[in-house]
């Protein structure tokens, strides 16, 4: 069965997850050779600067010159790992239009730009895999392509962003605010300099946009993912959680509306009940939730960055791709056929967990009371505390449309009687 | 892309799984087509009971004769549902040689004859699927076959049997004896009127051959698995276990040796850390954590039996074989390149919880560690409780070979002051 022609890899960037990945071909070049059922040789490393000494790869294979690499002609697969939009778009298009399959990490790119990349795979007859550009080393855009292919999805609630969940987990377990759990994932080197794409929300948007695509078969655009950031947790959002019996978690939220006929995305904080697997996710590890019709409530754990999971779920699709190659067979490719529209966050329908600075005087609840009714948001429970004038109310909704509940809190800051919303916060995974 | 012609599926069986099959087959028809590329149709179901009304199926399609129906030579697709040796065996075998692939749910005959099975698949071209197999609606196979084929994996260690799960998630949060828990499962429907192949580990068993096997690229046999029920655990064993911080779970563990160069594969109940992500499964849950040298921790987490989450495993095999036949592809087959012999039980390496009997009298303590000494099992802590002449000692190891602690229960049972060895339990997950 084996062939001894190698199939040639090149590989695109050679930082944390790229040398993994050069490790990995080198050290276990034997079992990947007798799994795809040909050896695979790493002909090719782009790098942006070429005199760093990287252990372990062939000097003589690293090259500045990315477009040349892919345009040898004679590559099987190209693995980028480089990131962001540019020049990845160009250099993954240049492979497909020179015959060779893709490999990608990039979720920011395949988020932004996977609908055209799938094109040009389909044009020129290659597969484009990325399972590492989703919560790192765990199996997830497989299990969803192709596992649950037979199924029908429903929701998808992950975290998919270590960082904050390091961060939120430190609140949680220490009681510290934000800024100091941040500053402790800054040295531990789990937050980057610049934390704004993880804190803000945006890395889990990108995560959420290909994950809502691939689990409804429809196109989810990034700009379609409803995303705010988790920055403004305070400690006292973690005690309120704490005694509704949650967590506080940064969720990736997928639906499918109940009518089936349109989707949502959304990447917010949301209490989450301590009772949910999703509320034991520690550190930073990632795991994802996938409900459907028929197999029920499914979850996906392990970790979702780093240079080696990364580099795992890297050298699994080169394995699928080389596989494909052999037989020339191709992958599953996008499944975009139930073309569904994306809803706006107003549609999106939950529970809220609202945290209100009153005035410490007869009559305020049934004011405040007055307001959520007007607005059509049925209150689920109500707890009044008061002291020296000052008071608090914090209020749980029944299930609401989020316009409802902007509308409703609007009102609620227009009444004299309420000096402040001191937090609004969803409730999910009840 | 879509041909016009359907790809033809014959059901063998249609109890709970197959009448689920069926049923997403008609209702989800428009979904399966699109996402296969072509219609499918299902053109056979073999029964055992023709008379019995089966809502949804068209009765012209029911026949009792799955050999002439695996016969007619125009399937694509059979789908084993039947479950035991004979005649699925027969039948899947000669199905592949009448030209269909197959996707079966049966562990039991897989563990058995997977080897065989598969051989006949690689005779004719065509392709064996089992996800439903092992873990339900939990995928599995493909993630270890297809996600880790570029990685290392050295653990398997899961909760595959929902009824002992069930059973002992009832006696850790009761305190019920297991006979109590046993009854409440099989008044629910959890457990069947006789529970041996659960309670047993026969199905656990089953699953751990089929699970070591794929992980390591080895074959392993259902004899090569160490198979201990947990009929015996007690409400005792729960209290020791708590006050460790551990519960109890009837685990499958599948182990690369340290060197590499060998395999293990066990069932047998087990305490394991409540941190541990396997410790928060619940009721008839099923999970699977894997551990491999670059993804490092992943948990796979779902139910694992019933009939439409064991449809959502057999329906997406479904999906991925009529590709391949469209594609006239193969989907990956067996792997078992790597042909590592499976050491005996006694090689295996682990922790041990062991309560004793003693006499209440001084020097008890000294014979006892002697005993585990001159067999080189060393001990981590002993706690001793004394009351009425009557005494117990709670002695954990650290990590020693199951001969190796054999030996040591052997000679403590002949000490004079030892009157009996009240329970024996490993300790995994640490």
């Amino acid at each position: 069965m084996m062939r001894t022609r190698p199939l040639k890899v090149a590989l695109l960037g050679c930082g944390v997850v790229g040398s993994e990945v050069a490790r990995i071909m080198t050290t276990h070049a034997d079992d990947l050779a007798a799994r795809i059922g040909a050896p695979v040789e790493l002909v090719g490393v782009a790098v942006r600067r070429p005199d760093k000494v990287r252990e372990g790869i062939d000097p003589d294979l690293v090259t500045t010159d990315a477009t040349a690499l892919v345009k040898r002609g004679d590559l099987d697969v190209v693995v980028e790992v480089i990131g962001g939009i540019e020049p990845a778009r160009a250099l993954i298009t240049t492979a497909f239009e020179h015959g060779a399959s893709v490999v990608s990490a990039n979720k920011a790119l395949i988020a932004q730009d996977g609908a055209a990349l799938h094109a040009a795979a389909d044009e020129h007859g290659r597969d484009l895999y990325y399972e590492a550009a989703v919560a790192g080393a765990i199996p997830l855009i497989r299990p969803l392509r192709e596992s649950l292919a037979g199924d029908k999805v429903n929701r998808v609630l992950g975290i998919v962003n270590g960082t904050t969940n390091f961060i939120l987990d430190k609140m949680d377990s220490t009681g510290a605010g934000y800024q100091e759990a941040l500053d402790e994932a800054t040295a531990l080197g789990y937050a980057e300099a610049d934390p704004t794409a993880d804190v803000e929300g945006f890395d889990a948007a990108a995560k959420a946009a290909i994950l809502a695509g691939i689990a409804f078969h429809t196109r989810v655009r990034l700009d379609d993912v409803h995303r705010e950031g988790m920055t403004e947790v305070t400690a006292a959002d973690f005690a309120s959680a704490k005694e509704m019996g949650c967590t506080i978690k940064l969720l990736a939220i997928c639906e499918r509306a109940a009518d089936g006929a349109s989707v949502t995305a959304r990447v917010h904080p949301a209490m989450i009940p301590l009772g949910h697997p999703l509320a034991g996710v520690r550190g930073a590890y990632n795991a994802v939730f996938v409900e459907s019709d028929a197999a029920g409530q499914l979850m996906f754990y392990g970790p979702g960055a780093g240079g080696a999971p990364t580099a795992s779920a890297v050298l699994g699709d080169i394995v699928a791709v080389c596989r494909n190659r052999l037989s020339g067979a191709r992958g599953p490719g996008e499944s975009a056929y139930a073309a569904l529209p994306v809803s706006p966050m107003g549609e999106v329908v939950t529970r809220y967990h609202i945290s209100l600075d009153v005035a410490d005087k007869p009559g305020v609840l049934a004011q405040v009371a007055t307001v959520f009714a007007e607005h059509g948001v049925s209150i689920d429970t109500v707890r009044q505390q008061g002291k020296d004038g000052e008071a608090s109310l914090v209020v749980i909704t029944h299930r609401a449309s989020d316009a409802a509940l902007g509308g409703t809190v609007e009102a609620l800051r227009k009444l004299d009687t309420v000096r402040g919303v001191a937090s609004i916060m969803r409730v999910e995974g009840e």
